[in-house]
């Protein structure tokens, strides 16, 4: 029997791009693969790799037939890479992408999208800090979230058939709202991203001698914020400029509550602090009971023990840590 | 032949107290350890568990006779234990603790120990956010930092005694100025987790809808702050209310560095966030440098690995991971 959809075309092969070829491929997915990517080095690495069919320098080349086309290059890029492309999406193909921010790319895309084309726009909450086509591997999405966030008058049966691309990829799907989807990102990764380029940039700053110790003994917690500010930069660079005003919020309420907990460290407001770090713990337990809790922090990353085994075995965990 | 030290008395017997008791346990470092706490529901529960030789609620009686004493209560209760155990220290032994901030465990310490007593305060660079006696295991200070703070007129023959005490345990050893210990884990470790309370802390104070939606998605990256911030609310408050002036030193470059990061997102200046994005590469790089990498983001705790394995044993790299 043929697979749900003919011919993949994947616009840019970095960590994610090649994760879904070689999911795609290994769970039966798509029929063919074509890759586009401006790079030719990166090209040469994609065929060397063997993650596609096809390979192409021209994303024109690669849409060409596809009846899924999935921009995997930085959010910066779509309005080029769309006006490239558009000519040749045919009706009946399904058009989405991986970015981290939504609305921004319903707003460029959307405009642009020909008439019998579905728009639907994702983003796995999957990644690790690696970059390029070597990084990627098939097991990335196991039990990993993917957002879809459709328009209203999107074809529900093309929702289905991408969901059912996901989840044959080992996701868990949900549709969202685009604006919805970048509220809740901006306090679950976008802020958590910035602090962390933000504590080792400041570590960065610091005196030589001071720097050393802090690198000797990172594993007190600032080891695990220099593994999320290695992340690629370009990346981070447009989900900041693409989703200002969802981040421009959460940081501002960031700000205020980090200088309520600054005003009690200064006035020695023990109480206060006390009261401030058991509450959080009630945020906590909730993160645990929606069994969003893994054998170890993982920034996202799938444990071995998820690769290891099937996306419904049970993780076990143990135990967590941080140091004083 | 006998062990390096005939009796060891713990004051206080939560996750670090009870590690250190299996661990010198298992790699005979004492003939015999006597437990004290304030409360009898946790003596009950350490004799339950086998902690120790002799438990009592009396301070003094676990401190009568021992050549070791370790402090493992919150910072903040030191000087009330220190009245109650100074007049039965004997001379020879020697007065450590496992507290978090060091120039404030001199400050409060010193003055009240009696001749002979060698007092040298020590911070193991490990834990996890579990509490309690239940919560110890031998294995907690494998391969992890144990930092000493002696003073300059410490007798050096018992700083290397408890140095070997601490290595027998599979700890590195490091000594440092006390003040100076204060200034590196301010922004190694209690920054972060200030940090960590604080975003969680916003999170809890989101409309109720936006924030089961961040729970459900907490694996973004949100997920591994909630788990720093369930660290003891107790220990923590005291870490922040005698290193004050360390904190607000680097809680103030922190924040000085985030106002440059947010303007340079309100201002839509992708030239400075990459600029941002990147140079903090080099201090990850430095990190695995300076094999401080391990397996997986642990905030610092051991991993299954490391329990497996040897102290002198190589970690693997999984890789690492970070969502969008």
């Amino acid at each position: 029997m043929s697979a749900p959809f003919k011919k993949l075309a994947l616009i840019g092969i970095g960590l994610i791009g090649s994760s879904i070829a070689l999911a795609a491929r290994r769970h039966g997915l798509v029929d063919a693969i074509a890759i586009a990517t401006r790079k030719s080095e990166t090209l040469d690495e994609a065929r060397a790799l063997n993650l596609g069919d096809v390979y192409s320098l021209d994303a024109t080349e690669a849409v060409r037939g596809a009846d899924l086309v999935i921009l995997c290059v930085p959010v910066g890029a779509y309005g080029s890479v769309m006006e490239t492309i558009a000519p040749v999406l045919e009706p009946g193909t399904i058009l989405s992408d991986v970015g981290s921010v939504k609305a921004f790319v319903h707003k460029i895309l959307a405009p642009m999208v020909p008439k019998g084309v579905s728009l639907i726009p994702g983003h796995p909450l999957a990644g690790t800090e690696h970059s390029g086509p070597a990084a990627g591997f098939a097991e990335l999405f196991m039990r990993r979230w993917c957002v879809l966030t459709p328009d209203a008058d999107t074809s529900q049966a093309d929702v289905e058939k991408l969901s059912a691309f996901w989840r044959g990829m080992g996701s868990q799907v949900e549709t969202m709202d685009p604006a919805h989807h970048d509220r809740v990102l901006a306090i679950t990764s976008h802020i958590p991203h910035l602090v962390a380029y933000n504590i080792v940039g400041t570590v960065a700053d610091l005196e030589a001698d001071t720097q050393s110790e802090v690198i000797k003994f990172s594993a007190s917690g600032f080891r695990d914020f220099t593994r999320i500010a290695a992340s690629d930069p370009v990346m981070w660079r447009d989900v900041f400029l693409t989703n200002r005003e969802a981040v421009l919020e959460m940081l501002g309420r960031f700000s205020e509550d980090l200088s309520v907990l600054q005003r009690a460290v200064r006035s020695g407001d023990g109480a206060a602090l006390e009261a401030m770090f058991t509450r959080t713990r009630a945020i906590r337990r909730s993160v645990i009971d929606a069994g969003q809790e893994t054998a170890a922090p993982d920034f996202g990353r799938p444990h071995q023990s998820d690769i290891d085994t099937a996306p419904d075995s049970v993780v076990r965990d143990h135990g967590g840590g941080d140091d004083a």
